[in-house]
């Protein structure tokens, strides 16, 4: 295959951090990123270059490209967290990938998916079983890997019950899929009334609004039934805290996404002291790297099979072409319940 | 011994918990405790009575008896976490103790140390030397413990730097003696630059004034410099989360204590996320009760020997006489770097 020397791209428009937080919805691409035209970039030592198939967009790609989530921006490199494709070109050490159709992330390389072209880690690729879409492949690692690590935190800790913060995004109902298969209880907190029936459906063991006037109460009762001692949380923010705060001893907050740009209390200090209870973080770059390869494959293969044999779907709302997505996307990620995708 | 029916004491004039949080300081004895008489209770199971000779005051009973501790008082009850006196009674499985002197701490019966008698459980009763002073062993287990206990967390991380708030307070000296002996790297926090000396002669590799204009950059260097990953802290609030904020990846935030009645933010949840940071507490009684009698003992040890060859003195601000402690403790605790105590 002949690759050729520069490509179309989605290219971040900022450096680091933004100066000023904004909310978590994208009112519009274009002040974050712009399309345009940059070299196809070499891969070197373990990395492999990608022709990309589809990348997804997921809510942590809206953070980062608004510089809210905890990683710098590189002004001018293609932005995108994940993607499917095949490996057209692989640096020395990572020869084995060449022609093969992989799901991929970026985290490691800091060179994005919304592009013709993109770099990744081998330790960051998963070589696809033909029974697995595009749709559900392109999103196959930022949320089902972590739909997945996540859920063996809780298992590690052994209570039944948990919970789950943004209860309806498509990570939650990767988690409460799986949890309800091995007879686990997942208390999902959602924002509007119209999800709860949806995730019942799915397996959650209660879903509780919080913005309805008896939140506090409703959430107190399931906490004194269900015990739960881990919460997965991806908002922070005052929801968090005040779940945190109601939760019974030895309590474990673990955050893995900030949706509340609202600063975030610890609502009682003295629980850490006298309750044990802890405050900690989830990355799956991280949990990537400190698991091991044969703890990764697993999951790999894991998620694989259920999206192969229907048990997990990915909701797609739109598959929005490269050139289209600067004006497009932000109306498509509006529409709720699904995932948008970008088509190089 | 002949044991009277009834006692003084120095009795909680509240319930449960401080509607509204007050500073860290003890205006006066009288809205919280008063001098009272009460019935001399009676030792059950493995409880002891102890016929109090010394009771010290910590900072932990000035909250506890404003109602922020984090633990609810009852009403009537006589306060004081801490003291030193002889077994004179004992119930069923704790009669081996008749007769020693031992110090004691009863935050496992609720029953206080302030009163011419108290009851402790035998778990939290250490048999004494006859080489550690009266002043030394009322103050044996709040803080010399907790000191050894928390400084084993340092040695568990590994790494030879830590950092403490609070710095000057009687415990946070007692760390840094221990932590100079053995080759281990204390940064102390304070608030007044005359601690400073004080603290660098005891071995603190670093102490910094919070107050001071220049203190974001000298922390900084410092922890450029050292890489502590342990914060000790007994304030939480703004100081804490800007130190905690500060620190490199992996750095546990330990709470221990809570002076500051300020809200606890957390600067960047997505330091939890991207650098592994932890927030979690300390409590002696749950060490206690976790770490098994072997490592307790040793402790305990540990602790005697340190008072009995010098290497710990407790510095002694006044011994208050019970009947004069409502009048005069306010004052005498005003004076800095002593410890003041109750004589029942």
């Amino acid at each position: 295959m002949t690759i050729p020397s520069t490509m179309k791209a989605l290219l971040l428009q900022n450096d680091g951090y933004a100066k000023v937080p904004s909310g978590t919805v994208l009112e519009a691409m274009a002040p974050y990123v712009e399309e345009g035209t940059i070299e196809v970039p070499s891969p070197k030592g373990s990395e492999v270059l990608i022709k990309v198939a589809l990348a997804s967009i997921n809510p942590s790609d809206v953070m980062f490209i608004k510089g809210m989530y905890g990683q710098p921006r590189a002004l001018g490199r293609p932005a995108g967290f994940e993607g499917v494709g095949e490996v057209v070109a692989a640096g020395p050490d990572a020869e084995g990938l060449i022609g093969k159709r992989i799901a991929f992330a970026t985290g490691l390389t800091n060179w994005g998916s919304w592009a013709e072209y993109a770099v990744a880690e081998a330790a960051a690729c998963i070589p696809l079983l033909d029974t697995v879409r595009d749709e559900d492949a392109a999103a196959m690692i930022v949320n089902p890997l972590t739909a997945i690590a996540m859920f063996g935190l809780v298992k590690d800790e052994g209570e039944k019950a948990f919970i789950l913060t943004a209860g309806a995004s498509q990570l939650c109902k990767l988690i409460i899929g799986v949890a309800k298969d091995e007879g686990y209880r997942p208390i999902a907190i959602v924002r509007r009334d119209d999800q709860i029936a949806l995730l019942e459906g799915m397996g959650a063991a209660h879903v509780l609004n919080a913005e309805a006037p008896d939140f506090k109460q409703k959430l107190a009762e399931v906490l004194k039934v269900e015990k739960p001692r881990i919460l997965l949380d991806a908002v922070t923010g005052p929801l968090a805290g005040a779940i945190f705060s109601a939760m019974g001893k030895r309590a474990r907050w673990i955050v893995y996404g900030r949706l509340d740009a609202v600063q975030t209390v610890i609502p009682e200090p003295g629980q850490m002291i006298f309750m044990h209870k802890k405050i900690e973080g989830f990355w799956l770059t991280e949990w990537m790297r400190s698991v091991g390869p044969e703890r990764r494959a697993a999951a790999a293969i894991e998620a694989q099979k259920r999206f192969s044999d229907g048990r997990w779907a990915t909701d797609v709302t739109a598959i929005v072409p490269l050139e289209e997505a600067v004006l497009r996307v932000s109306e498509e990620l509006a529409k709720p319940n699904g995932k948008v995708f970008i088509k190089p």
